[in-house]
């Protein structure tokens, strides 16, 4: 269960309003790698967990504070639609820098939200479920909770650096901090993980069960042998099991496929048309 | 530019055709973290490789291999809806084992690609682009690599766990092992890139311009305390430039928000609307 | 900022698995009209809210209160998915009971969320964000908040009948009142400002500038006059202003449209084509 | 069955192209709330409807209306965007106001469509299906009706301020007026549901099957009493069956949630993985 | 504008209700090629059309069909789902054929709709405008329209195929007809198009303008030459301005792509990266 | 399986950046009819294709070349948005040149993609599955391919207008001859299929079996005869089994519909309510 206190966890006060940026800034609420799905995902990873009690614990620990990120988040892109000018004035459309500033808004903050922020990213695409995995397997998720905060925090730091607002660059300084311990986080419970259970997910399959001679070879499928110049390409491989090896001309270990005729209830195109050719 | 040979990577052959199973199959062709997703995301990413040549040349290797693993899953779910019992027929409708098939397959698998495969997910839901990155920074994106391959790789094997078919399970034992590969691939070339850049995306903001007091403290925003077991809540960071400090009790660092009154135009519910009590 | 507690804010103890109902519980949770949607849109009308403290207290308080109905409902979908029987089995096929179970789950609860609840609704279609509203006229959105109560009660209680599991039942029985609860609080919230504001969302707008004559006409568009013997055909308006009024033949009242040929280098059809017949 | 003629409902002649306002203008045309979103809507409830006739032959009346709103908005997009300068020439790229009409424009307006209307709204984003509910239960639906009525006329409201062109403020006018008189039809014929049904959705649940404990209780789970002040906090409550009371410190009813470890074929991490802390 | 009268354009009457076979049907309303998505299809070709008269007068003649095949359509899905065995009993749960069918059922068409038809397609995925398309050049549209009536048919056709109910057959037998009347009516609109503009669209283009080298070469991008077979790799082109030229060993004529490094704010992977191959 | 080379298939190279032109420049690769699509498009239709293997084999050309459209396309964009004026500057902000560049770029191009193409269209909607069709039915896939030629080639012809840049337009003479001949091609397979099986989709359902009096009926359902002028009105049909008649006033044929109550536990409204007028 949740509780709410009035209090932002860190600051979200602009200098002043700024439609444009605002618009900008829905990447990190509502986009792809925003502060909805990192909430999403690590609430459902809690939720869901069937592993030890400090990881469902840490899990919503995390989970929470990113509520609280996207009330900050929401708080400040408000703030920076105060008195946007979406009111067409006959001396503003007239005015190059106004027009500007009006035909780089998103004009649902106008017409659909009222001036508020919208569970949308920077195009205005709604956030969707989608972006989120809650596997059941805490090695897979927490290198989708790394890669999340990994992408999410270049995100903030380029737009720290699109904007000259000195309260957004405060509140997005906290909020790219944050991503620092949470990039720290999951890199050192990936590690714990990876110490027990090997690195390879899931650790659990018997990998006589695959197909071990393509474990760990490169296939080069592009003409050139640049890639070969990679760590991928030669020495152990990291899951300590084998020696990567460099196939320069990987070649086809499967059949041609050949396809039955469909049944006519299907309507295909029977296999055996023999159409003459046109004149 | 491309090429195509017609032999498969690998051999696509089930033993029978089972219409259920191609149902599930789906999801690691064009489910979230299926084929086409790495197919697009891995093409995408080398495409708009601005950084050294091996990188762009070692991600189009693996991008084209991915392609083939999208055939080679097309093939097999077309080939396990051979026969599929879509036609209704008086004596089936009274068979529970038949009409059960029925109910668990996909229904457009009959009606929309006429027994062929599709590229959605188990769930008849569309691959979509969001599920792909391509962010411009190599490490941030190798980490959304690794993650995919392990999703991927635990979906193929939950995928090999409930099938019988032993031309399923061999095409599967292949899948898997190129999942090894990659997932080892992906650990090689993020040791590589955080040996040199260390180990925060991106690397290149610079550190003073974030908060740096809150950089390395996991905060218990959840009642209980299980969550200080972990390796993130004591001993040096994983970036090698703090200590992990628990807060028990985290506070609030920012304001109590308050929001200034809509202009007249947007329509808004005034602030200072006064309503007496309902009698 | 926001707390969690480990306790649930009431019980989720199914009296044993059942998949085939953990899919369809899946609708009040990440459906439409689920726990999501309204979590989300009474934190966004809150943390918006430019209105009298009391509403955005209000707003938040209830968004509060629905991150824990999503943490009962994921909860009880997990132990719903307690042994679900997913690993096929040689018995298990020719088992009807079992197949049909089979048949029923929805896959992705075994091959992408390892037995977890997802925020997905009954048929695996993702929850989004363009399933709220924050409008920031806040008649319009407990209008918004009053049908998300009422659709997903009646969902509630869908549910409710459909299983005989005692452990649901007595989830929903709680769910249920807390719909019951929160469509009482949404009807009194818009009396309150009905009374202060009128009945006309927005009230601001200055009646003057809309074609009042067909501001309390009832059209019938489908030939026969059934229509006509509802409140809304006969009798004083809702809002106060006028006179229902029921036009049994509507006519049109505006132009024949015609369009202006495109310019050449929108490469259109052009508008003076004349084509003569085929012989 | 339906028929068409050729006049508009009402005028759609806009003064002047204005390809910026168009693509603001299709928020209404295929928005969320917008007339495709309605007709839909009131064509699906009147087609399922197994309730009296009245309401059948009223839900098929305006449905039919609803697609005369979207022919006059699809009508006066297209003059509209008459002329619009999507061919750039060097003088246009040196021009501040062309260059900013032609960066506010829909691109999809000049490429797509050819300077025609598009079902999207104004942020492009394609209508789809679930902006729309039928329930079966007309008392939950039509407070779905007044809801979209009444975020509709708002939406057109704003979007009658920010235009100077009077055709358009005229056929918005005509628009907003439609939109006021179905805000007052839904009120009416929720009136009668009301009266006859009672006031929570659906009435026919028995309510002893609901943990009446809680079913007029305001939690406050967000901290501070402002939300107290509201006639949702006390008095009877709006459906005559109790008393609102106002809980001020609620408290978790419920378990703490433990879950039962995954089977093996699921691999995911297992319950009672003792990791030691890393050196 | 539009009119509405209560008999259907031909009848919907099943046999018995079939809930299962209701969730296939409704690929033929809200499915990519159902009939929402002709008759929103027509209709904005009509509202759009810049065009000589006839063909808007056209367009919207069948748009104004299509409504009603939509409407056809939701009857027969609503009466096939009466007694729709959502309600599980005891008894049923051990009944195999009665489980299977509550298997194969789509549950929103209980909870959801209460037994009523969703504008989504048989996977339970909601109809989207990206399913539609008006360019304004009719003679790509018509393209497109004799695609949807061709896809359209096959599916009514395998829906015709896998039920033996005559009332559903018998509506079916009409809507198959009706397409083949649209197949011969786009045929015929094409067939007048194509006389009058030339083959390809659009034809106001100036063929200068292409590399027109490459304009009728078929290349062969697949290992082995089955495809030197067709029509299309020899004789004269469709078009009459060629002959068709196939190239058995397609080379590239482009360069190899380098990319410029991104700017310092972009924080992407430097590309002069050196990186010392791990130990 | 497949293999890449280096080069390009044809040249992208920009004269000089433009990022407010590679937002556009996304519609071609990302968009409904984008190069995405047909890549999609054709390569499952080759690997599902249970016909004559030339069909198969020419669809896996195609689609191998399309991969080779979007390598080109990716790499022009991303050549587009070198140097795009994304880091905001004190001056910049007061020019309304580079403002309205800056308001015209997509802000996904800096913050997600850093620079680099993405797989969305020209408003930033991600490409989805659903833009496909692969129904194993020839005849109807090659009309969907035509269509897609058709409507690419309109797309690229408007952006070859509505740019000056002489690279952009050399690589577009190129997309745009391609396109010429993939429209040739497709005519061509079209004719041959159709000489062979006739010309209504699928040819292999029994005539008979559909309502053969409307086949060839064209209806009149908006008032006024301009679509009586058309070829599809009048002269033998265009399958040659029949005539095409032009019925002027179209009836119904059809019942009213009446539904059945639905049972107690869907919690419907009940059809025989009866509630007296409002006073």
């Amino acid at each position: 269960m949740f509780y709410h206190i009035k209090e932002l966890q860190y600051d979200a006060k602009p200098d002043k309003p700024d439609p444009v940026y605002a618009k900008k800034l829905q990447e990190i609420l509502g986009g792809q790698f925003g502060e909805m799905s990192v909430m999403i995902q690590y609430l459902f990873q809690g939720w869901n967990c069937r592993g030890e009690k400090k990881y469902r614990d840490m899990l919503l620990d995390i989970g929470t504070e990113e509520i609280a990120h996207c009330e900050m988040l929401a708080t400040m892109i408000a703030k920076l639609l105060d008195g946007a000018p979406v009111k067409e004035q006959e001396e503003a459309a007239k005015n190059p820098i106004i027009l500007a500033a009006m035909g780089g808004m998103n004009p649902q903050h106008a017409i659909v939200s009222g001036l508020g922020a919208k569970p949308d990213d920077s195009m205005g695409y709604p956030w969707n479920a989608r972006y989120t995995i809650a596997s059941g397997n805490l090695l897979a998720d927490f290198r989708a909770n790394l890669n999340a905060e990994s992408q999410g925090r270049l995100q903030a730091v380029r737009l720290y650096e699109i904007t000259n607002d000195r309260g957004v660059k405060d509140m997005l300084s906290f909020l790219i901090a944050r991503d620092t311990m949470h990039q720290n986080q999951w890199m050192a419970a990936i590690a714990e993980l990876e110490q027990k259970e090997g690195f390879i997910v899931p650790n659990t399959f018997n990998r006589e069960n695959e197909k071990q001679e393509v474990s760990h070879s490169f296939m080069n499928f592009s003409k050139g042998t640049e890639s070969a110049e990679g760590r991928w390409a030669q020495g152990p491989s990291m899951d300590g099991t084998g020696t990567f090896e460099y196939i320069e001309n990987p070649e086809a270990m499967g059949q041609i496929p050949t396809m039955t005729p469909p049944p006519p209830y299907i309507h295909g195109t029977p296999p055996d048309f023999h159409i003459p050719p046109m004149e």
